[in-house]
């Protein structure tokens, strides 16, 4: 996805509310927002905005001087989502098809975003999503490329939200490989987040090798990339890694709500759809 | 009112709404946003708000070419609110206490505002403040105030809304002199802007002398500040004077809504409220 006019100004407000997180001296504050003004002039409109975000962030961190200010928040989400595991579970038991009960609630997860949205209600969030309409629904493709599939690539999005994740990975049935971003990034999940989420207990734990916000592929490592490059069957989390990934050819599956007026626009849908949209595959049901 | 770290992402927002409105030209528009964000820098917190946004919205003109981009937005506010004038005028008339729902309207009247706030509903908007509880209400002040002075001077804020502050005019019974912008910026009202609500048989009309989005003293004429200094009572319209004015030692009464949320909070206020907040003078009612 490109770069909108309206990307600018909520540059700037994500901006700020990371350096609220990681400071509380108005100053230091103000020294990020100066910064990252000066910053815009060099996003292209043609860029993703993973790769600003990627920017920008690193910005934050650069003046503030905290590396990782979602660090307490990444473990109170996964703490938190830990918790509602066996209730999560329990309904995926007793739904008539596993896995599109395991999709919507991986879906679900995705609300815990401190990026472009960072006030949510959880429990009321998954409660809606369990039953709300697909705006873009793909899922019987879905379905048969997991059939299809030796073993799917799993691409992460937050901390916490693994966890949501981790329920629709066992019922995939399938070896599966699950990305994680290289170094924190917003509340973005890492190796170690992955980890909190047990999901080493349930696949191949991989680094994308990129710092963004997104899976900027130019920003990944040579191994993440042979693995991207050969996979079946891609699972996408989240808005970030479809603003990342959103024009790539490849046999992806986008499972996200919108969040963003933005991103929702891009799709074509409403802001607040839930979304398991497939990418280089026809679309043979909705 | 000095700025708050939030007012930044908003002068990007405000920024990108009026080039919008100036052009259709997405470079333009780009040009606009790269300009804004090096501008950022140079704004103080301890400047107001309509100090930068006059800054800010040259800056839109500069780059678009576009000297008055709310010109025909400004001249159908006029025509709307004019076309409400006899229904306005009638519900005062039909009320207990005039001077009372006079100024409700005039406040109602501030909804016309393109710099904060830009979507509204003008009719169900006043429908709503004619019967809403003030959230701070020193009206009884304010009747005093305007009992004992010999000569009210109105600091008027955006077009269209002049025609209600006409009503308010219509019931003040003493002479006024009404104020508007020296030159156009966003949908604030300008000497043409008050003729054209029909402001001049009611008021003499003072420009304040400067081009900026509120009555920032520093940029106004002299004629306009020794009639402001030597003012006994003084009506200030909307966010953008508040803003400008709301540390200042004078007979002030602010009259308006509260649309933005970080101009609530200085008022200590829910956004949304509507004021008639006396200044320098005792809060003997609310």
């Amino acid at each position: 996805m490109k770069t909108y006019l309206d990307c600018f100004p909520c540059f700037l407000s994500q901006a700020l509310r990371a350096a609220r997180i990681a400071t509380d001296d108005e100053k230091k504050i103000k020294q990020v927002l100066d910064a990252v003004g000066m910053m815009l002039k060099d996003i292209p409109l043609e860029s993703t905005p993973p790769e600003s975000g990627r920017l920008i962030y690193r910005k934050v961190s650069e003046v503030t001087g905290i590396l990782d200010p979602y660090k307490k928040i990444k473990a109170e989400s996964t703490e938190k989502a830990l918790a509602l595991y066996p209730s999560l579970k329990s309904l995926v038991q007793k739904s008539d098809n596993r896995l599109l009960t395991a999709a919507r609630i991986a879906i679900a997860g995705n609300v815990i975003d401190f990026g472009a949205n960072w006030n949510f209600d959880l429990e009321a969030e998954i409660k809606e999503i369990l039953k709300k309409e697909f705006a873009i629904g793909d899922f019987h493709t879905f379905q048969n490329s997991l059939d299809e599939a030796g073993e799917v690539l799993y691409i992460g999005d937050n901390a916490g939200e693994c966890v949501f994740d981790r329920i629709l990975i066992e019922e995939i049935k399938k070896p599966v490989v699950y990305v994680v971003r290289d170094a924190p990034i917003i509340n973005d999940a890492t190796y170690d987040d992955a980890v909190a989420a047990g999901i080493e207990r349930v696949a191949t734990i991989l680094s994308s090798g990129t710092d963004g916000p997104g899976t900027i592929l130019e920003t990944c490592s040579a191994e993440f990339l042979s693995v991207y490059h050969s996979a079946e069957c891609i699972i996408s989390k989240g808005q970030g890694n479809y603003e990342a990934l959103s024009n790539e050819n490849r046999p992806l599956f986008f499972l996200l709500k919108t969040k963003c007026p933005v991103i929702a626009k891009d799709i074509g849908v409403e802001e607040g759809s839930i979304i398991l949209k497939g990418g280089d595959i026809p679309h043979e049901d909705s």
